[in-house]
């Protein structure tokens, strides 16, 4: 059809998207360990080298560097799940987090790294469980300990070499940086670590003869791949492209080791700049699902899969990866619930809007539309046509054997408990709602198996509100001692006094830093989908500090997400929920354990007594003498 | 510092952000028709060519191809007011609509054409007006006679030329179109129309001989500018750009007109695109703010503009444009809360968290950030640093003055009845906050000013919910005569309720197609910002049916947005202003008129007789027999 225009010039083959997409078509939804495609079959994994000459590892960083961004902290329970899905997904690499920041980030790692990090497929698949440090050498043993469980451990070390960041963050001469890196990997080696990943932060605004100079040197002391992040975005696609050329051109020993793209997203070029890297001969590359991460993010995992998917042979001179894009979507879903990352509707490949809707489009336009507008079907990422098209999968009448089904397929396995606990509040939505879609079932799973450990737990909630009065919320909660109490309060509206009810029990200092209600198109029936973001406040505002791999000591936000009919019942839940995460990040249970009060109430809020229980209450607008509430803001 | 590395090397420069960011931080915020880079100054307008080879045209089509994507619907003052605020920035040229698409859209661009295409400038800048169309000598007509009261006014017609699409969409010979493309030109011309647009439809997959072909004889046909889209998203830079280049040179012709790029965002590459296609000699951009559109939406204006404003002397041959970037931070607020198409935090450029966070980060780590993370300021793109930090803007002391001053700097000219209104509301809520930030200001100005024409308004509200009971709710309503009157709702929560209960009152068939609150990182405090978007169902179903200019016959949906402190009194209130933005779009408002009603009521809900109103209930669940309730779901 096309005449060929030489090796950049553009060849146009519309159809190559249709084998993939046929072949995704077809594999039941819920199986596991689909390869995609037949004809990829992944190279044994040898840290400096792949066999195959075509292969790209694709690293996913959403736990280390997506998980780092402001807000999307996660519990480890989260992080353990999003983990066995990157593995369902085939991913290369897994780093899982920057164990020096907290013990808890530690914890997280380790557990990844002896669970996901073990269970070898039968292809003989496994994922690398890599772990990031600094260039100290506490950093490095703590990250070595962390990871080192794992079939396939890797430890990435990092440090800057852009004439600003030397010299202003720092301070430290090229000298001098050049033996920190050098020293680095050979403490890892001494360690017993044989896949090493070296990262010059900052590569895209570095000297390149700098560059060359302090790769070759860590190759020499024994790095095993060299990424090169374009960390503040500035890159174009020709420039980062042509960075990678001259890095494998010009440095010693290159052709020995790896080299990897990391390019952020702040002009809205990190895809292209990666895929622009691997043509430029990069076989690693560093991605987060949803292109989560600081800032303006990193480049899409599904947006380089499916770019490299779909025009590799084409465009890309045969490059393919090893993941199997059906499970992109039950990932996209999972990483953007827990992390409170919301996807816009027009993001590419996971938004909302991204397949053509047929809803509302008359049956002529509908037919065509799919032959001329789509370049990939929704089901070959795991999206189910039908529920693009409003389609009910379950309802009132659907068993637990329906549900668990459904649920595998959408990448969830469940325990007996947890499926009966699920199946529960699944037979009172179905009572209420007619047709039960895969959203209202994520939005359940989100909100009852993936909440924090339990520490404080919402029995009941009343509510009164509207134009004429003043809003007033009434809760009744479980503490850590397990005794029921009662909270009154009064807001500015009936999230409000619903949150100032659950601070007068609580007694945690906390600000709302971001409260929402997921925007599901073509999803919302029954259920209210609430997610809010806290950060410690007030007395406790010197608490919740960890280490960040960039920027030094920062405050953790931590969120929360409560899925409910009742809009209010909903937010009241996240907001526990995201207090439980944070009472228990900052593993200071103890010290917030309830008390009665027996001091001033505000204006407004009535202090009362019931048998059996105490009773606290919230103030409106300015806080009470004395009184003890957080200083969490409506909504 | 850096070596060079020939045209496609890297080259390293990363102060060159740094003028342009220090002139536009100086800038007064209020000012308008600022020139940001002074020695840009913009060529005269002559529709086929530039007399600076380095000028980019940038060509923004948020109010078509933004505006046609699911939900988006704007009404004519939204539609009037982007693009006034269009040409605050600077666009070359406003797509203003599809004039053939209903009666509404064609008064749209008509206003447009009248009011912002007239409005010249000091220095002589005053953007040129364009309508979309369809081949058809009828479409041409109506758009020729909707813009040609514009100083600058152009037609944009298009036909598809890939085989998919010529043989399953059009059902015609590539002859056929041809002489469709060519008859069309002609058209125009005889109408008087110099400046004319023509695209290939899916360029992007059509094979490039008869691109050449078919841009050959439109050429000679007389049309001025040939835009290539990569309809589906399916090109890859390299090959982008390697299809602008080869058309320039294999296009009789070519060197006499402007080629331009539109690409859609499918693979996450359009900005990358765009940018190839520039540097393969494109002198026109076509994108749309905040990226929306179809399906993955277009390429971004703010990503293309800031990247060619930070890269494009360095990396791009000295490419420019006459974007004036600080007001792209206005703009993006405004499109987003008029189409409800939101951005995610991590959007690049717009994005919450585009810009790094101080609040959280140590002292030291803050000072260090800025120096070594921002390639632009947030001042540059009109974003307040103070507000980022989360810095209150006004308060309740502030007069009408402080208010009047803030609102101008953000993109907002108000009448003196209109200053009253949001001075009333935001005096209140500067009642109950102790600190207003732009944010909050944005928010009322979307609640007050914005709104369709008032057919319903809502008096009073009240709810009572909890886990505990039935939610019930009471809304007091005035409808188009003038009459108050009662309505009462049971639903399975608040909002249900509330909708409910409107329902009962209004008697319009609607399906609530999406339902959301807000999300804004450090931002919420009083105000509750929600957004419903309905579409008309059951007996309305067949109504509210337009043409959409690449789908055929597609049903719209209309989008409403409340703000209150009160989250169900905001629900409320957004979905009133959907339910009247409907109703004013198709002109039923007469066929829709309230009927008092003495049919039996569900069970739960009580109809009840007050002296001077009448009283109607919504039922919950299931509709009751006779009940006229809609099928609006809750939230």
């Amino acid at each position: 059809m096309s005449a060929a225009l030489g090796s950049t010039g553009p060849r146009v083959a519309p159809a190559r998207a249709a084998p993939l997409c046929r072949r995704a078509l077809l594999l039941p939804a819920g199986r596991t360990r689909v390869v995609v495609r037949a004809e990829a079959r992944r190279p044994d994994y040898i840290p400096n080298r792949i066999d195959d000459p075509n292969y790209v590892r694709i690293f996913d960083t959403t736990l280390r560097d997506g998980e780092q961004s402001p807000g999307a902290t996660l519990t480890s329970k989260e992080k353990l799940d999003i983990a066995r899905g990157l593995a369902r997904l085939g991913v290369d690499i897994i780093e899982a987090g920057f164990p020096v920041a907290s013990p808890d980030d530690f914890e997280a790692v380790r557990t990844i790294a002896m669970e996901v990090g073990n269970d070898v497929q039968p292809d003989g698949y496994v994922p690398v469980i890599c772990g990031l440090s600094r260039t100290k050498f506490a950093d490095l043993e703590r990250a070595w300990d962390a990871v080192r469980h794992a079939k396939r451990p890797r430890v990435h070390t990092f440090i800057a070499t852009s004439d600003i960041h030397m010299k202003y963050k720092l301070r430290m001469t090229p000298d001098e940086v050049v033996e920190n890196a050098v020293a680095a990997v050979r403490h890892l080696r001494s360690l017993g670590c044989n896949d090493i990943e070296f990262s010059p932060e900052d590569a895209g605004r570095s000297d390149p003869q700098f560059l060359y100079r302090i790769l070759g040197e860590v190759i020499k002391a024994g790095a095993t791949t060299l990424n090169i992040p374009d960390t503040t975005g500035w890159n174009l696609p020709h420039e980062f492209g042509g960075l990678i050329a001259a890095i494998r051109k010009n440095t010693p020993g290159a052709e020995n080791v790896i080299i990897s793209t990391h390019c952020q997203n702040d002009l809205g070029l990190s895809t292209a700049n990666s895929l622009a890297g691997a043509m430029a001969g990069a076989r690693q590359i560093e991605c987060t699902i949803n292109g989560i991460g600081e800032r303006a993010g990193n480049a899409s995992l599904e947006e380089v899969v499916m770019a490299i998917s779909l025009r590799g042979k084409d465009q890309m001179n045969g490059l393919y990866t090893g993941i199997r894009p059906v499970h992109i979507y039950p990932m996209s879903k999972m990483v953007s619930d827990y992390s409170g990352m919301i996807v816009q509707p027009h993001k590419a490949i996971v938004g909302a809007n991204a397949f053509a809707h047929e809803s509302g489009i008359h049956q002529d336009g509908m037919l065509k539309n799919r032959e001329t507008y789509e370049i990939m079907t929704p089901e070959s990422i795991g999206l189910p046509r039908q529920e693009q098209d409003r389609g009910i999968v379950l309802g009132k009448h659907s068993g637990r054997n329906a549900l668990s089904s459904r649920l595998r397929s959408l990448g969830y396995e469940l325990s007996t408990s947890e499926l009966d606990d699920v199946f529960k509040r699944f037979k009172a939505l179905a009572d209420k709602k007619k047709g039960i879609t895969d959203e209202d079932i994520l939005a359940l799973m989100s909100d009852e198996l993936h909440q924090p450990k339990v520490i404080w737990e919402l029995l009941d909630l009343q509510v009164v509100c509207g134009t004429m009065g003043m809003p007033t919320a009434t809760v009744q909660m479980q503490g850590p001692d397990g005794i029921a109490r009662i909270g009154v309060g009064v807001g500015t509206g009936p999230v409000d006094a619903a949150y100032k009810a659950i601070d007068s029990l609580v007694r945690v200092e906390a600000e709302l830093v971001d409260y929402s209600v997921s925007s599901v198109t073509q999803g919302i029936e029954a259920l209210a989908h609430t997610r809010v973001m806290i950060r410690p406040a007030g007395k406790m505002s010197d608490q919740g500090y960890s280490e960040h791999a960039a920027l030094g000591t920062v405050q953790r936000q931590f969120s929360g997400s409560g899925a409910n009919e009742d809009i209010v019942v909903a937010s009241a839940r996240a907001y526990i929920s995201a207090l439980n995460k944070m009472i228990g990040w900052m593993s200071v249970a103890q010290k917030v354990a309830p008390r009665t009060r027996s001091s001033s109430l505000a204006a407004g809020a009535a202090g009362v007594s019931m048998a059996g229980v105490s009773v606290a209450s919230g103030a409106s607008m300015d806080e009470a003498p004395g009184a003890l509430t957080a200083s969490a803001k409506q909504a």
